[in-house]
């Protein structure tokens, strides 16, 4: 079936092939695989060949057709005259060929289809002596002449349309069954003249003439710079040169009984069967694309629910109907994924024109995947490698209700983290603390968020920010909290005093409500009614097949008692990082950790501990008994000291007071313990080992709410100890000690406490190197991906901004590595730590928590790198538990999910 | 010789043993060890026994003799009773002995030693009775007395001595000597009278009875509270222990043919021969020791210099001189080193009671190292190896003539970093900037230093802080510059505004006059003069010889042809590292540069890198001149942006000019630029990718500079263009791309170019495991250090001055890993690095050229690592020199060079 020269034919000599080959879309385009795959299994597709996309190079390249290509075509079309029994130039029986351009995955729309070819008014002149319709023959003139113009001269399409409509209108006539051949041949004849006027182009008057010339425009196109442009918008990868298929006509406008139109072979608004789809009668595909004319239900049960006074393709041609049924089920059971198919009624005969995997929306497709899997035309874990997991984040978010509310839309940024929230607007982190905390609802709005707004999108309904991007720190944290975030909205300037907003010509003023819907993007005034998606019975049906399948377990990060309700809602398996600092983020508490880090004497200090081993312990107990049985991972305290510190004078009043010292002594304190680069600094095991009583009260703390439950004979949860930024194996041999003493210091005073772990987070080049010698004093090892991505590529993510765009321009790094785990060198270093760390402790069990923890690609690599566990944000974890199961169902199947995705 | 409960003779049986074999000094001690070796040598040392380190851990356990150690004891007297023809308690021929406690190196006066033993009231009255001297016999009582009194019952030595001086005045007499038998019984019989009253002791009348309780009292102080505290301060490892030496006494002081004193093998003040020493007649060792009597010169020669009318040995007892001095060469030869040998001469008889390591000046230990060598006394080798490289810093800065000027004493902190300096108070880093570019001399004085002091601390003639040690960030830079440092002046306040300081009660207005000593630590008021000291004769010699040997080149950190110019001196073979931004930090280019960064529109930005290209060409062409025909390495830029930009709106306004825009705008965008953590920020080759025209204005600076001395027929340096912060392969191929593309164009309109080099620092653990796909983009890689510490162990090294000390003292770190390379991890970073580099390009040189380079632990380190170079400040390159010698010479030598340190 292929010729050396890169023709692939598919036509009579194919016949039945083997329709489970695998067949190269890189090479014949997806349209050229999927018409030779249908003609193999036994479907009515019109005969045509393939040129395929190393020949369309050559003929980019040499901007003609070659001498081997022209002799290969002219072979190919004698096949097709044989099996259509029509000749090309004929004016008995002129065979016409359309061509379409293609790629190796579906870009509807992109490239394109000239139909129509082998016509001249010679040809027609002789095809009506032989007794064809010459109305027929006329209006296929025009539109051929109509597509040469646009792809040979750069003509507009519309402009032909206004041609015709002129002409109608002249006529008195509005619908095209109502012209008449000499209608149609002057028409024809204007659009003749208007491209001579407008592009000084000659009208091939030869059939070969019109293909070739055809060819060499359609590739010319390829590289024009509106097609570079398009390239670059769709992202198509360097290496992508089209294909292009020849194939003979069939003729939707032939006659009453024809037509054409596209099915879908469920109902892409709920993913259930029957098939659902549009036609029109005596039309070309093109008609429905173009959007000439209003389509046509295709079965009468859509015709009625329409109410549409139009004619259902099941009343209008019942046949072909069945006919098209059939043919849908037939490549929905070969594909195992709902079709989009295009097809053609040529004088009652069915024919097809393409067949891709339709794009359904979120909810549509799970019922779609679950249903099949029902029917037996898919395995479970076809469907769990067939859905992206990103689609799922848009059921787990709040939705704007737009009916309600008379709210005025005031700009548009970008949508960095999906959902809609309304609220006060607030510009300080501060204030929007403190508004939050008495329970006002507030958005934060800002000119970008920094580390020191963290503790205030805990708490705020959302964040809207004046610049960065999808990988900007607020769209980082807020998705990370499931909190939605519009951010770059460049037309916004902040009053930061006043806490007024300028948005262009609107003025906005402290305290005013506005709404934000993080997904579009938009921001509103005022409130607007949310709506929460109600979950479909086939999103927890595919997550329960996905649990089952997946290896590497999944657990949530989650703070409070809150949180963690969240995360079993959402099928955590347990906790993986409960931040201890997030505990201290209420104002009270925070005060006492302040008066901990300042403390001027070791009596204050002590008072100060007693206070929160206290607080804190009534917090674990909480959490503790919400993860009943489940395991908690607790990490001691973190960040950088100075995250924790007042930053005004009027905070720092009441706290001079209290410390017995002066408002300057504290400041100078408070000065003198800022640090130049925090993220290096003083901060995780370095905070505890240079802090004293800070560890023992936490330690406490976790324990006497362990030993509270066990008293109330309530199941505990499985506590594990995770002390955070291990540099060395002696720092963890160090830490685990001094855990043990206090554990047994407390076990001496309160009687038997329930067993624990303890466990470190694996951030740092150095500990990952000394893995092994760490996992000795280690039950447990979590990577941080954060901060490892920072200390291995030497990358502050608070910074990156600003030079990250150009990495990722020049293709100097693949993805933003705080999104997507970077696999060129943070993967490796995690499965060396991996690979160490069970060398050292056969037992020892590894996880992940960071950012990408939650990131589909990320899962899947942290997955192969052989963690035994994940741990993300609870609006991530339906996300993280499919993702997870792909890593283990779908090894090879990356192409699979991307050409699913929207 | 050893009975197997750990009880070592040394006398008659032994005979001459082996005096190659190697002893234990961690059982033996120091001491102990020696007197053995002495004895095999043939030496006349009093016979003993050693109990050894296991022994004595026995007696301090069970606070009391074991009966099996006892016993062995008892075997052993009766030996050294054969050797001396003596007995113990015998009052016809008692033998009295010495106890002396020892560690494995050697600790001068930190242990106790307790003379005579074996005497009490009623041998003494029979050894009278017997014919011996009952003056003598009292005297060493009364001495045994004494010590008994300190050591048993933790009396005061001075008291005693009080005692003494108390009796002689009562009697009129002023020398010991002139004291009779009766005036000493008296002395002895207030002792023990003194010790009844002060601390309630019997003082035991058997002599072994006073040898046992001896021993135990001497093992319970190893474990007092003054002593854990010494142990503390030296350092002692927590394994050591000591051993105890119990030998035979000789006695100084039995008559006028009798002395005791301590020879050194060569003058230590010069290091040449003949040797020099002090004895005095009729005395015990302790006499010297405890500086009670001015000690007399033991040579006629070192008399008459001294001009004292006392007795020099050589006229003296000139057959003891004579045994002595032959002794002293024996012992030289024999230990290959300048002895210190303490000697005790017994009615005429020569006995030698140790020796070790004289501890020489540096000037004097390299002139003995260099004379020793010349006089086969040791290879060149073990001279290279026996000197510490840290010694030969002092010789390399100015020092204060401290006669001169009426200069007074202000405050004495750390001696942070060596030299003297004289110039203004200056409290404002830009301030100094400003009057050091106008020729003032200035001492820049702060609270502590910070990364944005650098600029200023390159100009200054010194820097003096109020907080911070040895480690801080001022130290630090300072030695790298060479600078002088006192550090942690802790009484010293900055009246920032006024610029005044308070130290203590004084007060320094700003631009007043101080001296500082950074060697000594000390501040005075006013100038004083100092003095470069002069490099002897014997320092270039033993460089010379370490140049023959040393295998890993040493090159320089240079900047400016002035720092060249430097190196060239003290032997550097290239440049390893020229910071090109140091060569913006004079203000008129400083401004160029922050025209460059906030140029508000391209043509702006053109205009500036014109007028950089040239000023940038003339610095690298006199640079490249001084370096004619060695490697010079220049980095492009690299630091943090905002390190180069106006922070006062004093210099905001001229620039806002410039640009044609706000202060306010300008001040935003200043702001904007700040970065939560700069080390990881867009420095580097992350900003050569951003900031257009930066590369090509360097690169083209550079290439015209080695095409104009190519023009003049001058050798020109070989040009190495090196790209800080690499992080990935893909980088560095661009960047060799652009250079080459750049090179081309250049050599297009210039003609022929020199060749030159492209390579990159390893500063990121990225970079480090893709040191192969790096290395073949690349024909050089440079280690940063500095920054792969901070990576590879998330430490900044301008913050971790809040922990670090923690870390240090709780073993957690074993030395600051911003002064000598961190070995658990920073190491075999460097290493996996290396063994890639080499695989990815076999070619590729290989060096380092961070803080830790110019260390010589670190410099055996890296040699070890298999590098090509290191490259080090310029005032460090001796020291360098000195430790790549040792790294390939001394392999094994670890305690060598370590027993050689002050």
């Amino acid at each position: 079936m292929t010729t050396d020269t890169g023709v692939h034919l598919f036509c009579c000599h194919d016949g039945k092939g083997d329709a489970a080959e695998t067949l190269d879309t890189t090479t014949l385009g997806h349209k050229g695989a999927q018409l030779i795959r249908m003609r193999r299994l036994g479907l009515p597709v019109p005969p045509g060949f393939v040129l395929d996309a190393q020949v369309c190079a050559r003929i980019a390249a040499e901007a003609s057709l070659p001498e081997d290509v022209r002799a290969s075509i002219l072979a190919a079309l004698e096949v097709l005259q044989e099996e259509t029994g029509q000749g090309f130039g004929d004016g008995r029986q002129p065979l016409l060929v359309a061509l379409r351009a293609g790629l190796p995955r579906p870009m509807p729309g992109l490239l394109p289809t000239v139909l129509n070819i082998g016509l001249s008014p010679e040809i027609i002149e002789q095809a009506v002596k032989h007794g064809q319709d010459a109305a027929f023959l006329w209006d296929c003139y025009r539109r051929f002449l109509r597509d040469f113009g646009v792809h040979a001269g750069g003509m507009a399409f519309e402009d032909f349309e206004h041609l015709l409509e002129d002409h109608k209108e002249s006529l008195g006539l509005v619908d095209d069954t109502m012209l008449e051949a000499g209608h149609w041949q002057e028409i024809a004849q204007r659009h003749a003249a208007f491209i001579h006027e407008e592009a000084a182009l000659e009208i091939p008057a030869e059939p070969l003439e019109q293909l070739f010339s055809m060819l060499v425009a359609m590739m010319r196109a390829w590289d024009s710079p509106s097609m570079r442009r398009a390239r670059t918008v769709h992202q198509l990868p360097d290496g992508w040169r089209p294909a292009i298929v020849v194939q003979a006509m069939v003729f939707g406008n032939r006659n009453e009984r024809s037509g054409a139109g596209v099915i879908i072979s469920r109902d892409p608004l709920t993913g259930r069967k029957p098939p659902s789809g549009e036609w029109l009668g005596q039309a070309q595909g093109e008609d429905i694309v173009a959007g000439l004319r209003t389509p046509w239900p295709i079965s009468e049960d859509e015709r009625r629910l329409s109410g549409l006074d139009v004619p259902s393709l099941e009343t209008a041609l019942p046949q072909a109907h069945a006919a098209l049924l059939e043919t849908a089920d037939v490549l929905e059971r070969h594909f195992r994924r709902v079709q989009n198919i295009e097809f053609c009624i040529d004088d009652g005969q069915l024919w097809l024109l393409q067949t891709f995997d339709a794009r359904l929306g979120t909810e549509a497709a799970l019922q779609a995947a679950v249903d099949m899997v029902r029917e037996g035309i898919k395995s479970r874990r076809q469907a769990i490698c067939d859905i992206d997991p990103q689609r799922l984040e848009k059921l787990l978010h709040p939705v704007l209700e737009r009916s309600g509310g008379a709210s005025r839309l005031l700009a548009r940024g970008l949508g960095a983290s999906p959902g809609a929230a309304s609220g006060e607007v607030v510009t300080d982190a501060e204030e929007a603390m403190r508004l939050a905390a008495a329970g006002r609802s507030v958005i934060l709005v800002r000119p970008e968020t920094t580390p020191e707004d963290i503790p205030a999108m805990h708490q705020v309904r959302g964040v809207l920010t004046a610049r960065g991007g999808m990988t900007s720190h607020a769209a980082v944290i807020a998705r990370g909290l499931g909190i939605p975030c519009v951010a770059g909205v460049g037309t916004m300037e902040i009053e930061a005093g006043a806490g007024r907003l300028r948005i262009g010509k609107a003025e906005v003023r402290a305290n005013e409500w506005i709404t934000i819907d993080g997904a579009s993007g938009e921001v509103f005034r005022g409130r607007m009614p949310t709506r929460q998606p109600q979950l479909p019975e086939s999103f927890h049906t595919l997550l329960q097949w996905a649990d089952e399948l997946r290896r590497i377990a999944v657990r949530a990060n989650a703070d409070t008692p809150r949180d963690a309700e969240a995360a079993l809602a959402f099928g955590a398996e347990g906790i993986g990082l409960c931040r201890s600092e997030h505990m201290f983020f209420g104002s009270e508490r925070l005060e006492l950790l302040q008066e901990l880090i300042l403390a001027e004497s070791d009596a204050q200090r002590q008072r100060v501990l007693a206070q929160l081993v206290q607080t804190h312990g009534e917090d674990f107990l909480q959490l503790f008994a919400v993860m009943a049985g489940k395991p908690v991972c607790v990490r001691l305290l973190d960040p950088p000291v100075h995250e924790f510190l007042p930053r005004s004078a009027v905070e720092l009043e009441p706290l001079a007071g209290k410390l017995g010292t002066t408002v300057e002594h504290l400041q100078a304190r408070v000065d003198s313990l800022r640090e130049y680069n925090p993220m290096l600094g003083h901060r995780g095991v370095r905070l505890i080992i240079t802090l004293p009583g800070l560890l023992q009260m936490q330690v406490r703390a976790m324990l006497q709410a362990m030993h509270t439950l066990a008293l109330r004979r309530q199941a505990p949860s499985r506590l594990e100890i995770m002390v955070p930024f291990i540099m060395s194996a002696s720092e963890m041999a160090r830490m685990r000690q001094q855990i043990l003493d206090i554990a047994q210091t407390l076990q001496n005073e309160l009687g038997q406490l329930p067993p624990f772990h303890i466990g470190c987070m694996i951030e740092l080049p150095s500990a990952c190197l000394k893995a092994d010698e760490i996992a000795r004093h280690a039950d447990f090892l979590s990577f941080g991906t954060n901060d490892l991505t920072q200390t291995v590529l030497g990358l502050s993510r608070d910074d990156s901004g600003r030079f990250l765009h150009a990495y990722l321009r020049e293709g100097l790094l693949e993805d933003d590595p705080f999104v997507t785990l970077e696999r060129q060198s943070v993967l490796p270093f995690i499965g060396m730590a991996t690979e160490r760390g069970r060398t050292g402790n056969e037992a020892v069990e590894i996880g992940a928590c960071g950012e990408q923890a939650g990131e589909p690609r990320s899962i899947r690599l942290l997955a192969a790198a052989g963690l035994d566990y994940i741990s993300c944000s609870p609006f991530r974890l339906p996300i993280a538990r499919l993702a997870a199961a792909q890593a283990t169902a779908c090894e090879n199947e990356d192409q699979a999910i991307d050409s699913d995705m929207e």
